[in-house]
């Protein structure tokens, strides 16, 4: 669950009360499988393959992987986000090593420590208010190298979209993976809502991975209209030689794998995928342009994605989450989070802030 | 992949030729979704459900486990049958414990080590011919109790069905339970095709588990008809409190979990499971019958399952394999393993026995 | 090495000079034995004893610390303060908690992530100045229990003496203990300078430790004048009763181990911890009160034990480090760090401080 | 505690009744330090050196390595044989390959399983009755070569001494390298009681590590003389780049190391580690001596060592272990273990045989 910080009562008023709810605003992970995605499961879903991704399909979506990144690009399917980044970042360290990224990343909050347990690295955070971070905030961490008490710093990992809902642009990637390079290390991308970023972005997928000197990729789909299924990417030679066999040993590996590769054909044909983030995005833009419109009310971050930080008393949040279910990011300036979705409708938008307005006005 | 010796000059032919394989006895695994699990997972696709498990439908699959399981049982769902095996075992035992084991246990041979890696524990195969063990096989390892200079034994796992294809008795797994007890330790059973066994002995899936005295159980779906999916089933209370970390700090916590509770659903639903297992092993059995009528064809096992253990000569595996994939078992005495699955059709064993018997009379 | 942050070039330099360097003020672990502790091992040098601590030096010291640290305390022997912290809270921690300490920690800069690798936790930094922290620093990360996304908080690390010299009050201990339990957290203190401590409040171990409701302790004699050795102390009942086979299986099990049973006997016996540490302290206030006599020289931290953090001008600390070696400690303040011992003279200080007079003066 | 199998109630009753023991035959490591080994650790126990390492007593010690093993040996002190085996396997291999080894091997039976722990990898045994493997032996493991799903054979890990005190030739040795590298794998020698495995086949170190063509060696000193400290030495170049990180991470890495290096530089000096093996040996052919012409005394492994290895009346063994500790090896047969040291006397072995004798013909 990608949200920040809230305590153990709200939690479990959600898990008590919402079992089943309605298209809201808490999660693009709460929202379904599109049809088209579904369409094409059930299209290979025709006599035996070869299990475990020797395949056609998964041959034809490691095929448009190297197509949208380029062809040095080796991928690797993985059943979830958690797993592509900490399988991904095991793959190219030693246990020795550090890890440095945003205080807000996911492999720092929301991951129950799987990058330490499973890669035996140590994750640095950096503090970061719009949850980007750069190259001075990250060389606080630079130092002790050949030092053999130091965990030596080995990647950085950077997520984009971040949990903020703020998008690194090319540039700013680029001078970090320079910068990241120049002393030997990695740069991994989280790339959960990487699909939102390119919409935001408006430039293929590319341009801000491969051609940014990205080494390392986790490429998601669950979030952005897929049921399951994420990539991880590597984008540079040589640094996947022996993945296959960390990805067996990490449980992810996929006997029945032409029902992720379908999905992922699925998401890149006729750029389904970019319909869908761009929709969730423009869904945001106008929930942001509502919400506006109602007094006492900050939105807090800017709106560069399918995400919306907003500050409201915390009694109309919980009136409102009776009916729209959505999390608490920063209970201590009574910061809520709401996420837009491919499936978001402009009647969703309608409903929810006429609900907000009045309770806002009561 | 399950199955057992073979070299890598024989797998790179597999992965050389058979990228699309029509319909053959090389894995269940190969086969595809069955249509009502297809229609169930596209019922269930409609509207938001919060994310990870808080939803109605895994609330429904759940309680469907504690039906057929027992009321204490307490399920977790995770994306593969390695997973399941791992981390269930990992949640019910120490690092500085063993778990023993068949040879030719999925923990032993075809994890890549998960079960050492992630869980800590050293793994001790116990020789067996055809797949099964006994109390007297696993006292060999029970010896050092208490000692801090050997790993203390701490659970005992067994497979059912067993990758030879054979069947334990409930009164055999009764035994065991009651020895493993009698030593303080654990039974974990690796249900991978646990609807075979059910088929097999004609009982309730809780007689051979729960009503055995199991503890703990892998509860397979994906060689049966489902797309993925398992469960983690602990039998017993207080097993399983902390499990939800061990899920998510294993990277198994699926976001979207409708679409693995919704495959249970139907699975369960009019006995679907059932027919899938039970035509699968009638289908080996009809394949068995079949072989038997050719000369110099040895079957090295019994059939209780779906799956067949042929001895024949190399070339004509080898000129079958062109056609109909499947895999060598043991190389050094020209074993080869024969799969059925749910949707193996009686002609697919016409056509095979039919090739086959002209290559064997060539 | 226990040290803060400077740059490879330095490090080298000291690895080609001082291969053999006169009693200087690098580090109370560059000191050497003393003549009573290595009396002590000639003394028990004679026969045969059972390995492995069955052995009646190892029953002698074991009493020793229940009637130091009260009859509560279970006390497991090892070679290192890394291995003693990091043994130490894995014995009490799961993987998926998380561990809390100052941003100055030795598991946080000093021991190459062994704690991230060996117990799997995530270990979370807490800035601070002076190296101590208190219940406000460490609440902003006390968030997200019983959701299972989230690292569980499991426990704090508080080091006594801290890294940068300071000492916490009885008191402050309390406080934090109190704070800690209060969320089913332990208080784990790293005390490889405990005597130090001791002598500077001049108040008993326990007072400070269990009698503080510390839970765990590493004990620390290597840089008070021992060989090595640390000890594990668990503090309450009922948290230690796996952890011989966490000791083994950390490959932290001595075989002799009478020696550094013997070593723990001596320096217990006459106070000698004491006499030990009390000197090096005041070595400190000595070397502190010369040093304020020459201008143009900032101490940063209290004196509060054996170490004295001073900002000298580079070139100044580069020519002194060529007679007596010691370490930077922050190379962007050009803070340096002075540690005394137990076997420091008033002439050291004295040729220490002449030098570095002469070469402020110059 | 090197021994084999044995249960609980034995061992308990050692803990009660042995707390400290006469000289006897229980384990070379119950014996203490060598005079010559104390005296070099009180010779450098003068002034300060720098810590972990870098001092020249170390560098000393390093080039005595080098002399005896060959120049391109990098070696690495540690503590313990467990951390030896497990950290040096650790430095060579991946945490999906498999290590292979005796059924016999301290890395099996005796380390608490910490190789599976820290390595991450599978340890596969081999059945053996001698403690020796080969060739033919290791090759029922060797399969799944490039296929994910099964853990890499990436190690084999002989013992020199075995426990079952049998010594390789150099040209077994040799044999089984040649094989292990033909599939492109590593040769590890546990040398726990290497000198004695030198002393028997009455040639240098090197004739039978480096020469045939071993890639790592865990170096022992404990068991013949030393105080504590083992070596993990690199025969071969391009193993060890990272092995510094590897130590430290896995809490070996000594801060007064000069006390680890003073100790091999005696062991070296005049041959002290050949008289001591040689004596060892020497009484253990002795003992053997002695034993046979005691009627109904099996002697059931050929005595290339210091071990010896009895089958007796276990109400004999019980009644002389009152007196003489010593282990069963294997209960089932009655077998038991004596185990001869460097400062075994013939007056011991005339004691112990006295006794025996009349209790046996009593």
């Amino acid at each position: 669950m990608d949200k920040g910080i809230f305590t153990f009562d709200v939690l479990k008023t959600i898990r008590d009360v919402f079992m089943d709810v309605k298209r809201g605003f808490a999660s693009d992970n709460n929202s379904g499988i599109h049809p088209d995605i579904l369409a094409e499961i059930q299209k290979v879903n025709t006599g035996h393959t070869i299990g475990y991704g020797d395949d056609r399909f998964t041959e034809e979506a490691e095929e448009l992987f190297r197509i949208i990144l380029g062809n040095e690009t080796e991928v690797f399917f993985v059943f979830t986000g958690t797993a592509a980044n900490v399988l991904g970042l095991t793959g190219v360290t030693q246990s020795w090593n550090s890890i440095i990224t945003a205080n807000t990343a996911h492999i720092e909050q929301d991951e129950c420590g799987a990058a330490e347990k499973y890669s035996g690295c140590k994750v640095l955070p950096v503090d970061t208010q719009n949850g980007k971070i750069n190259s001075a905030m990250i060389s606080k961490h630079l130092y002790g190298f050949d030092f053999e008490h130091h965990s030596q710093p080995g990647a950085v990992s950077i997520t984009q979209v971040t949990e903020m809902g703020t998008v690194y642009t090319p540039k700013e990637i680029k001078e970090i993976a320079d910068f990241v390079h120049s002393y030997d290390m990695l740069l991994h991308m989280d790339g959960a809502r990487l699909a939102n970023a390119a919409a935001f972005l408006d430039i293929p997928f590319r341009s801000f991975t491969t051609d940014a000197d990205v080494d390392l990729l986790s490429f998601g789909g669950t979030k952005n209209g897929m049921m399951y299924g994420e990539a991880v990417c590597f984008l540079k030679p040589g640094l996947s030689d022996n993945f296959k066999y960390v990805r067996k040993q990490g449980m992810q590996l996929a006997s029945k794998m032409r029902y992720i590769s379908a999905q992922f054909i699925a998401y890149f044909r006729n750029d389904l995928w970019l319909k869908n983030a761009r929709h969730a995005n423009n869904m945001a833009i106008k929930l942001a342009e509502e919400i506006s419109k109602i007094d006492n009310i900050t939105i807090t971050q800017q709106i560069e994605s399918n995400g919306l930080f907003v500050i409201l008393p915390q009694h109309v949040a919980e009136e409102i989450r009776q009916s729209y279910f959505f999390y608490p990011w920063n209970e201590d300036i009574s910061e809520y989070r709401l996420m837009t979705s491919w499936d978001t409708t402009e009647s969703d938008i309608k409903g929810f802030v006429r609900l907000l307005s009045s309770v806002m006005n009561r």
